[in-house]
């Protein structure tokens, strides 16, 4: 090294404050900080940290089980709301859940079950206020389309159900794990695209499959991708009866028309709210009325009064059958989860609370265990003030159970098919997709690989294609860091991106790169290549332009979160690399995670400490004076190698 | 809000820029750049520019074919040292292609055959100097595993070589295509923590095979962990024949030693290279002379004389064996780049030239399609210029091809196998994994993770785990960013981690957040509800202290290097919630690629362009400058919901 290597760069730039190395931490320390972070972000136990141990009984009770929370703040007042919610819910619910068990080909009995166990439980373990719980569509389309592939739900209508039990079972079981676990973080990896994406796929693939209802068709695909849907009713058109069709068409203008309204005016809601409930009874007086059953208009039919429980008998664990239900319950559990999850949130948004996702899990998970499967129906506008309205509902729908199933004798299927089609409608979210094209051509991607994916192949290649995207994205971000430009802002100490903020210049003789991601094996080859790609092309600008010629080159660290080892040999190979091209590394801002490391390694020995400074600033200002220090003649810095 | 909206806080601030929204870049160009930056980081067309078509002929074949680069200039110096250090690594070569030929179970001439074709081709096309490329000894065991289990070499041995001859074929086809499509990085996944412990795990896993040969036993398991394969030695202890042991440990002993030596002082690295081929050399006098072949020490026995190359013939690729056979090809191909690159990469460093990723996947796939197998035997020591060694040393392995063969005849088993245990001790590397230890303790978990799946499990297993771990910590750096506090380090604007910084102070009244890396999906809810916690904790600090009430919360976005839908919606209702609680929230320089999103998708306008600064210190003295404007009676703004 020449001259310059005498004098300390810290003189030249007027630091106050050096570069610190942190604080030494015992490793079992960190790992502890690690694991808390990983897998107890929300710290719950912290309301228990300094109290009493009778205290901490009820607390922990009131975790566990919320209602014991807002139970004791409980008034007459609240009971009025969530009465009239709980109605409404109700009168919701049981068309829906006759519904969507049509959807998973199962009993329609079973889908009024669904709505009153579920619910009595989530009413004391889980933390939304809002949520009122039943049978999914989606997953009840998923479930009918996985356990389809194995057992034939016409031929074995009992193995059918039993494994259906089983798959639920199973999700319970997912859940509750995933929760006692900490585990609830699987569910983020479902990005807001993605759902946006899956959604609108699944319900189209519901809509299509409603067709069979509403074209009074016998036979029908089991598959659910639109080209055998659409093969299966195009290649019966002579099967198709326009009794059938007119019906469910008057049914899904109802529908969609009281929807309209209930949308312009929130006052309006219950219209929306009831219009199944009067869709069923306008089709069943109708069919009773003209006996359309007699004419190609498929009805309900019997159902069997009273209460009937399943029981753990029905779960059925051949081995045979066994994975196609455990795989079935483990996809419909995190879907659901995401699905309930996502509208929880929304509502807690509005109302200031708190909802916690792992407890959520248990909460699902307990549900899908002992009821047999759960749906959301959420009814925010109905003003329900706790989760005492899915009690009333549960109670509502128990009274229909015991006393009103004969009613739903003629019920038409076409309106049930309306129904589904309707609220399906209101899940395909053009907007939502519009506006990801607009923010963010990626998610727009990953929404319409989520969609395509669902629609013309099946739910799980949909979704895999969607996680796999936005997980690429993810690695691709880390693979694929932006190295930076930096240039001062004129009368200032700011250094800032030069393509992001046109006034800003760069100084001469220095280059000055900003890496805005850590320094992993996924990226330090291509960072090596990346940084010398750039004193390259600054190199041959400075010869063609004759400006002064290049003598540091600065790194802003300020963005690197963490380095591994790969990357430390990156930092070695790029600083020989600087070296032998005769030119000078200056680090800037390392975070304490990195400057512990690169002091471990030794690399800030071979760097040289007095090269590592806290602002951008300084570091320009130590080079520019050691370039004033340097005699006259010598250009460089002497090699080293 | 309250009368404090009114004064623009930038006034307060003193600021002399504003953060810009970047300019505006049509889709298509944006397009362009992020694939650009992806597959063609090194812009390997970058000497083509502005050159006439001539010019760019000349240029394309040399891109293509390095030799007529290098050619040019080659000099009859650089062929005396190409001449001295070809016949070294051929002395290297010849002893070692015979053993890995054995380690995968493949007749040894066929380690001939690979030390002659494959180097040929290498030397033209390839993108290393100092790289010899032959069989790898890693990629033969892995051979013999993965095809063991589909085949059994002993009974059906030319089935055994035509499907061995099929995955090296694929593992070209592969190579060539990832180097063709741009996909070298896909090697950049193996961390050099990864490659460090597969390696030993491999190395030991080898070591143990031989034990076979040093003990002289005749049955052996075809596992590989090391389970099995002690079990298979500890029960056969009666058939162990010491004079075979003997000989291999006084082998083994004189190649370490020579290693030793040669280690000690560079300029006798000759002791080392020529060690194997004394040790054949010595070994089969010795077994001539005493007749140990009628003793129970085995020999190579008949080679065939002449050359008689693979043909494409020799392909099968019968639908029964063609997964097998892809499937070994792919990761076989994928091994050898891998540890391939890494060595040609060091080397580079040292002579400060430049290594292609993708050129050196299409040279090593064409070298696998051609030729049967690679390997990989460098002698940088050995003073080689040019790729001409590889060509000397081929014309060697030649000659003993065509007249040596029969001197092989009486070569003990025992010393190929103290020559592949010699060889692979030195690929344990115990003080890189010290290294690992010390420096990153989650890069020391990787390599263990490879070490115990390749010795305990099977060597896919081993990288199937360390790649996983590897691919998860980068995940789980997204998925739980760290949320640093910032305080301001005395006399100075500059604020920096109060953790990292001990003199750092917080700043009364505000709490200054930054968030370390990009706000995707993954880590959207974690953010939400850490950000929230931190509020919680300072308040609850506040309030027990008597500090002064929170009123601002700056969020310094510099390290965010992106964000995508889900990462805007949560900003949202962080704004929400901050809003609720009567703060105000303040952002500080997001990048271009963020402020581009926020801006588009309207959050912008929420927050409002005054809320914006870039600078901590900016926005501190904004802050400050908002609560003196402030009517003293109100201590917090207005709710807004």
């Amino acid at each position: 090294m020449g001259t310059a290597d005498h004098v300390d760069p810290y003189a030249g730039a007027g630091a106050t404050h050096r570069v610190e190395i942190p604080p030494p931490q015992p490793f079992s320390e960190s790992l502890k900080n690690t694991l808390k972070e990983t897998f107890f972000p929300d710290d719950p136990l912290r309301q228990f940290k300094n109290q009493p141990p009778r205290r901490r009984l009820i607390l922990g009770l009131q975790y566990v089980f919320p209602i014991l929370e807002w139970g004791r703040h409980y008034t007459l007042e609240f009971f009025r709301a969530d009465l009239i919610a709980g109605i409404t819910i109700a009168s919701l619910a049981i068309p829906q859940g006759i519904s969507y068990a049509k959807l998973a080909n199962l009993p329609p009995i079973l889908g009024l079950y669904s709505s009153f166990v579920p619910p009595l439980i989530y009413a004391v373990m889980g933390s939304s206020r809002d949520l009122a719980v039943g049978t999914v569509a989606v997953a009840s389309l998923l479930t009918a389309s996985m356990l389809g592939d194995a057992v034939d739900a016409q031929q074995d209508p009992q193995l059918y159900v039993h494994l259906a039990f089983t798959a639920t079972f199973f999700a319970g079981l997912f859940e509750t794990a995933m929760g006692i676990f900490r585990l609830g973080f699987i569910v983020d990896f479902l990005s807001h695209a993605t759902i946006v994406g899956f959604m609108a796929g699944a319900a189209t693939v519901v809509i299509l499959q409603q067709l069979k209802g509403v074209l009074g068709l016998e036979h029908f695909t089991h598959k659910t991708d639109v080209i055998d849907v659409l093969h299966s009713i195009f290649t019966q058109t002579h099967q198709w009866r326009w009794e059938s069709a007119l019906l469910g068409s008057v049914f899904l203008f109802y529908l969609l028309i009281s929807r309209y309204f209930s949308k312009k005016r929130a006052n309006l809601f219950w219209i929306s709210a009831m219009a199944p409930l009067t869709s069923v009874i306008l089709g069943s007086l109708l069919v009773y009325l003209t006996r359309a059953e007699k004419h190609g208009v498929q009805v309900i039919g019997h159902l069997k009064k009273g209460i009937n429980p399943a029981s753990f008998m029905d779960l059925n664990f051949d081995s045979r059958y066994l994975p196609i239900a455990i795989k079935t319950g483990i996809i419909t559990g995190i879907i659901s989860m995401a699905e309930g999850m996502a509208v929880g949130r929304s509502f807690a948004m509005f109302k200031n609370y708190h909802i916690d996702g792992n407890k959520e899990m248990i909460a699902f998970g307990m549900m899908n265990i002992v009821g047999p499967f759960s749906r959301s129906a959420v009814n925010f506008n109905a003003g329900c003030k706790t989760a005492v309205s899915n009690i009333v509902m549960a109670i509502a729908v128990m009274a229909t159970l015991l006393f009103l199933t004969p009613l739903f004798h003629y019920t038409p299927l076409v309106v049930l098919a309306a129904i589904i089609m309707a609220a399906m409608l209101g899940l395909i979210d053009y907007e939502a997709a519009m506006h990801l094209w607009h923010v963010d051509k990626f998610d727009f991607l990953v929404c319409m690989a989520a969609y395509v994916g669902v629609v013309f192949g099946s739910i799980q290649i949909g979704l895999v294609l969607a996680i796999g995207l936005s997980v690429l994205r993810v690695l691709l971000f880390i693979a694929r860091p932006r190295t930076i430009v930096l240039g001062n802002l004129p009368d200032s100490k700011v250094y800032r991106n030069v393509h992001h903020y046109q006034k800003a210049q760069t100084v001469p003789g220095i280059l000055i790169l900003e890496i805005d991601a850590p320094i992993y094996f996924a990226n330090s080859n291509y960072l090596r290549e990346r940084i010398s790609r750039w004193i390259d092309e600054e190199e041959e600008r400075i010869k063609s332009c004759g400006d002064t010629g290049l003598q540091h080159v600065v790194l802003d660290m300020s963005a690197v979160g963490n380095i591994d080892t790969s990357g430390i040999s990156m930092m070695d190979e790029i600083k020989k690399i600087i070296d032998r091209r005769g030119l000078k590394l200056v680090l800037v801002n390392p975070v304490a995670e990195v400057m512990k490391k690169l002091e471990k390694s030794k690399f800030l020995e071979t760097l040289g400490k007095e090269w590592i400074f806290l602002t951008v600033e300084e570091a320009v200002r130590a080079c520019n004076f050691m370039l004033d220090c340097k005699p006259q003649d010598s250009t460089k810095y002497t090699n080293i190698v």
